[in-house]
Order: C-alpha cells, then sequence, then structure tokens
C-alpha cells in the first residue's frame, strides 16, 4: 500500500490512485460493519481528537462510530464550553490539545482552510471534517463510494449537483473527487447560488433543471439551507421547489438506471420530494452507512501513511 | 433460555417467565458489579445508541455504565444541537442514525408511544428508557429485584405506591410487572393526581395514606414534580407532605419486615422525610446498584432474543 | 510500594516519599504516552467518574485521557443537566452515583473543601481536581514533574509563583508541594491579590517583581482571571503587564538555566510575552503531556493504596 497522504484537508489533488485506495479499503471496511461484531483493533492506543468548532450531529456521530470500530481512544473537544472563551489563541488550545500526545486531529470549522493551518504547526495529523464552504473530503467520498458501489464505476458517469452550490462544501469535494476519477460533472442551481468560479473547476453549470437533468445518471441533491431566503438569496421557498426540487416526474429526464444521493439532513417537500427520498433505488440511508466505512478507511490509511512518513 | 421479546417497550403484556428470566438474569450481573473488575466481553463489537430526546441524568448514566459494563459500542444521542432543530423529522434522524449499523437503541422520549412507533420503521431493538406517562420498564425491573431480592419472592407481597400516580410511568410500569409477578398492587395519591383507568389496571385506589400503608409489605414513594403545584394540581406542598408524606410515625403502620422504595431523585421533607430515606433497612441506594445490573440484563437479553429471531 | 494516600484532596501534609512515589511513577507513564501505543490495561473493569460541578476544559481532558489509557471505564457527570437542579442534595447526587458501583471519583468544584467534605461520607476514592482557591494537587504535581525532569531534583531550587496569589488554588498545591520536596518558594503580585497567610506559608512574599526573580531558577506565571480588573482589583491589565508580565527583558534577572512554567490558558501579551511563552526552553507544553502522566500515576496509585487499605 503506497497510500501518500499525511493529512486529508480536501479532495483537490488527491491523486486517482489515492482515491481508489480510499475507496477499495472503505469497501473492505463497510464488510466489517455489516458483521455482528464491528469492531477491529486497528487503532487500539492511538489517540483521536475530534475538534468540533462548528455544531455537527451526523458528521460527529459518524467520525466517532468509526474511531470506536477501529478501537481507538477518543476525545471530543466542542467550542462550547472550552478555553476559547477564555480569551485564548486557536493555535494555542490546539498545541495544548496536541502536547496530550494526540496522534490524529478531526477538525471541523467554520472558516475555510482552518485544518490547512492547523497543519501548519500541529504535529498530528489532520482530517478535514468540513471547513466553511472549502472542502468536506469525507462526505464527497462516501457519496462516491455509494456511486461507486451501484455502477462499479466511477469513470464515465454523468453526475448532475443540484442546489445553492456557491456555499457547499459538499459540492466543491464532490466536483474535484469525481473528475479525478473521470466522471462527468454538472451543476444547477439559482444564479445567487452559483459560484463564479464554477466554470474554472471544469463543470457544466446550468440554471434549468430539465436540461441539467437530461441524460445524467446520479443526482446529488443539496441540501438547502432555509436561512438563504431570509438572507434575500432567494425569493421563496416554494419558488426554489418549483424551480429546483427533485420530483418523482422529474426523474423521468434521467437515464433509466439513475442514483439519487443526498447529504442529509433533508428537507422533505423542498428541494426533494418524499416519494424521490423513499424510492426503492434510494441510496440515501446506504450514503449514511458507507460514511462510517470511509471514515474508517481515512483513519485507517492516513495513519499508517503518516507512521511511514514518520519513519 | 427462551427469552420471548425483540423490545422493551414496557412491562404490560410481558409474561411471567420473561419477567423472571430478567430478574434472575439482573442477579447474576449484580454479582459481576459487585467485583473489583466489573466488566464483562458480552456484547464487544455491538453498537448501542442512546437516543435522549429528554434530558436525564440517573438513567442515562445507569445504561451508559451497563453498556461499557458490558463491553459494548456506544454513542449518545441528545436533542440539544441536534439535526431536530434543522427541520429533520424524528423518523428520518432515527433511519440515519440506524444506517450507521446501530444493533439497540435505548430511547426516553417526552411522548408516551414514541419508542413503540420506533419499532414501526427501524430495524434495531428498542429498549424504552421513558416514554412520557406510559411506562419505564427498567426502573420497574429494579424496582422489582429490589424487592424480590429483600423477600425472595414477590407473589403474594402487598406493594403501595405512594403519590403522582397520574404523570407517573414509574408508577405504571410497577402496576404491570408486580401484578403478572402476583403481587397485590395498591395505588393511594391526591383524586387530582388519580388516573381515571387505575382501577382498571387492578389495583386498590386510597385517597387516605393511612388506610393505604396499613397492613403493606412495600411502598414505593413516587418523586413529587414541585411544578404540579404551578399547574393548580396540588394546594401546596406543605399539605401534600401532611396528607401523604411518608415519615417515621406513618412506618408502624406497615408489616414489621417492610421496605422503602424511592426512583429518585428524592425531596427530602416533602414526600418522603430524611430518616425514613436514611433509615437502615432502606433500600433507595441499592436500587440504584440493582438498576446497573437489571439494565445489563436487559441489554443482553434483547441482544440475544432478537438475534435468535433474525436467524 | 508502600502509597500511603486513600484519596488526594491536596499536597497539604503529603509526605516526601508520597509525592516521590507520585512522580516517580508518572516518569514511568510518560514512557507509555511516548509510545505509539498508549495504553495498558491497568484500570480495566474499573470505574471513574469525572464530577465536574464547575466548567473545565483543559484538565477534563486531561484526566479522561488518563483514565481512557489506563483503560478504566469512565462516566462524565457534569453540573448542568443534571438532578442538581431538580432539588436534590449534593450528598444524594454522589450517593446515587457511587451505588453504581463506582471506585474513584474525580472532582472539581467552585467550594473549597468540596472533596473532603465527598470523603465524610463516599466509600470511593476521591481524586481532587481543583476546588475553589484552596487545591489543585495534580497540577501542582504536574508543574513538580515538570521541573524535575530539567534539573533532575526539586530539592534547593528557588521557584517565584507570580499573580494572583489570592485566588489561586494552583499556588497553593505548588507551595505545599514544592516546600515538602525542599525547594525554596516565593510568591509575587499585587498586593490587592496576595493572601494574608502567605507569609504563614512560609514563603518569601515579593510586590516588587525585579527583586522577586533576582536569582531563581523557576518562574511559575499565573494566568490573570480578566475579571478581576471588573472587581476592582486591578487598577487595569496595562499596568499589571508593566508590573508583573514576565518578559524578554525580565528573564534577564533570572539564573542562567532557568524555566518558565504557565499552567494555561495563557493570556499573551499580559501576564507573559509571546516570546517568552514561545521561547525554545518554554515548558509550558512539557506540562500539558506531563500532567496526563501524572494523572494517570494517581489514578494508579490512589487505586492500589486504596484496596490495600480496604484489605
Amino acid at each position: 500500500m503506497a497510500f501518500g497522504l499525511k493529512h486529508l484537508l480536501g479532495l483537490e489533488g488527491v491523486s486517482r490512485e489515492d482515491l481508489k485506495t480510499i475507496l477499495d479499503t472503505a469497501d473492505s471496511f463497510r464488510e466489517v460493519i455489516d458483521r455482528p461484531i464491528k469492531k477491529v483493533p486497528t487503532l487500539r492506543g492511538v489517540t483521536v481528537v475530534n475538534l468540533f468548532y462548528e455544531p455537527s450531529t451526523r458528521t460527529k456521530l459518524s467520525f466517532e462510530l468509526a474511531e470506536k470500530r477501529l478501537s481507538a481512544d477518543l476525545l471530543n473537544f466542542s467550542k462550547s464550553g472550552s478555553s476559547v472563551s477564555k480569551g485564548e489563541t486557536f493555535k494555542d488550545t490546539v498545541r495544548n490539545i496536541e502536547a496530550m500526545k494526540v496522534d490524529m486531529i478531526v477538525m471541523r470549522h467554520a472558516c475555510s482552510g482552518a485544518p490547512k493551518f492547523l497543519t501548519e504547526f500541529a504535529s498530528s495529523q489532520v482530517i478535514n471534517a468540513g471547513d466553511g464552504a472549502h472542502e468536506h473530503p469525507t462526505q464527497a467520498l462516501l457519496d462516491m463510494m455509494s456511486i461507486r458501489r451501484k455502477y462499479k464505476k466511477l469513470d464515465g458517469l454523468r453526475v448532475v449537483i443540484i442546489g445553492d452550490i456557491l456555499h457547499s462544501r459538499v459540492a466543491r469535494s464532490n466536483i474535484w473527487g469525481l473528475k479525478t476519477m473521470g466522471a462527468s460533472v454538472a451543476v444547477c442551481g439559482p444564479t445567487t447560488l452559483m459560484p463564479v468560479e464554477a466554470q474554472r473547476m471544469g463543470v457544466d453549470v446550468y440554471h434549468d433543471i430539465n436540461k441539467a437533468l437530461d441524460g445524467a445518471d446520479v443526482v446529488n441533491v443539496l441540501r438547502l439551507q432555509l436561512e438563504r431566503q431570509e438572507s434575500g438569496l432567494l425569493p421563496s421557498l416554494r419558488e426554489y421547489t418549483k424551480l429546483f426540487g427533485i420530483t418523482h416526474e422529474r426523474r423521468s429526464l434521467l437515464n433509466k438506471n439513475h442514483t439519487i444521493l443526498h447529504p442529509g439532513p433533508m428537507n422533505r417537500g423542498v428541494e426533494i420530494s418524499s416519494d424521490v427520498a423513499d424510492a426503492k433505488d434510494s441510496v440515501i440511508l446506504d450514503q449514511v452507512t458507507n460514511g462510517v466505512a470511509v471514515r474508517m478507511a481515512v483513519l485507517y490509511l492516513i495513519k499508517g501513511g503518516g507512521s511511514k512518513e514518520d519513519e
């Protein structure tokens, strides 16, 4: 195994070989968590800190479970109630946590680039669990894993990401990862929620949902943050649903053997209709299962890769 | 072992044989937690989620400790800070948690019937840790265990439950369990805090504490929620204490070899006087110890029972 | 090993032999946590409760990590959301927790003497994690460990503690421990923040920082609680920094081979300048690492010591 990453900060620039190693390893861990005894001693005696500067339920639970199933010791550190409020610098807080002899830091932060900044002074290995609108690499990896398990490939598939691309770290990580793996990626959403750099990222940009869905294999429906309406970026939720909501009718535009993804939590009746969410061929819950497997794979590979680099 | 339950939603309808199996198993686990090494590998690799939609200290700690002493992996999920506030449905939240490959869900909820609703769509095995005013089966089991360890039987004992029967899931679970095991059960409390269905449950209803205590073996003193006074259901705490408080004097009405239980936390000087709470023959702290043992037994039996059913 | 303590409530009155045993054991555990597999099975099956009635980040994380690395089962109990708000007495809360068959309680409380009160009715072994302005023994032990690892001794060293001595449990524990080990201790701070009993504790009292630092080996810089200014105990932070701040210039007054400690979190630019905090010979982060080792040692010795006493 020649895994090349010491940290996982994002999928931009990660090689096809490394992505493939992660997805293959995640497939193996998926087998582990399908067993009655869902635990391996792989990271016994290794300490992982979950450093969450932004609230999170599902990503945090998923990482915790991945860490426990690898037998790591884990520490949870959240912003509230911490020394942050005592005026300590971010750098001092992290250095203090690290001084307790930590091996890996899983970090979520509202600021893009915070995990990268961490690697500049921390000796631990860092996994980005979502930073601002920048990247959310493990989410994209679980999306890719869920697609690959269905089609046995990513190369040549046509994937459309629908919604608020502007604020979406999930979209960005998916774009980098999927393109590296040979998929063609399109994005579709309101002009007010489309980043100017979209085209430079090598994706097709649509504002008409019908054109975007036409002939697609995979649709990744982003969660609509309801506060976007208050910020004036959306005229109304009803209009959003009418223009961009994924409904049973719109599925007919897709290729026959299509797949619909959603990173959750869903706003049923807004960006996705309940019949689509609950359809038998939906992989939305499969994504959650794969999320634990992907995180086990990343923790395992990063730990191994890092210790090799240190030798 | 022919344990018949896939879930533990309540004690209503649970057979005498299953109750006996739980109490016998709990006695064995009580031996385990009396040892210096209070841990067994029974549920290693099994994942239990504590899904608490209502705040809880002692029940949650007791379940956590039971899970850890069985070597299970546990995840804590509380309402605050979760996706609930993001507008996700209860069903979607639970399905997502389950998709992480969870084996058992321990659930507390303010709504009666929430754990039952859970079993309708969840594939995990569900243990009710208290739902509204409906049932709190593990509390009743620990009460029954504490009584049985003292008298070596439940059959034929006369048990009186004192207090706010109307809002008490503890009372309901005790009534079902004790009656199935052959005890005679009476309830006593203010008319405003007595449910209309009390008599239909097969218990004697008293409003005069002296008559209720006369000749009883066991008194289970319910905690008085102090907010009942504000709701106008009680004229005053002082009057409640005068009419229903368990004091040293009132103990003389009981059978000589009597036992006093309280589910905690106690309002000393309200529903129970300090001398009664601290009396040498009080089993109030013993109840807490037995609570961990009972929860270990339930987790163990439900897991075994469920996997058998799945085979 | 003839370790004499059943509890660790403070360093006042602890014998030189027991302090030496703790520091020697901590050196061994420091080796453990410097390894890739930072875990030993020493306290497997032992239950430790972290009972924090006052918010804490680093001390709590450090104890948690120490407990996990000793393979203990741990329960976290914090004040907020607990039965405390339900009107239960402190004594009943603790007795209930203990009834779950707990071996050790690590306790932080805003009231001086709370851990001592605990030992009067609890059967568990108690470790004080900071009580009011009284003592914070594990912090002082990690300070002493960090000094001893540098000088290979404590005897004969001159240690100066700078800052708000009046409110500092860290200062008190350091004074007792260091003096027992043969160090000479001085304190220096504003008159409004100096306790009247300082001289009775056998330390030199300075109000002039230049005289205090002259010829010292070790400076322990206390964190300045910024709220002291609001309480009128300090005219201004700027004046405090000017009179008592540890800067590069002031280091020249110290012995050549000197060491600077800070218990954290630091107010950079207030009680300590950034260049001093980040100087190559700073042991501030080493203190944090040693903190985990010291806590492992205390948990291990107290557990062993206690079980011996019980036999």
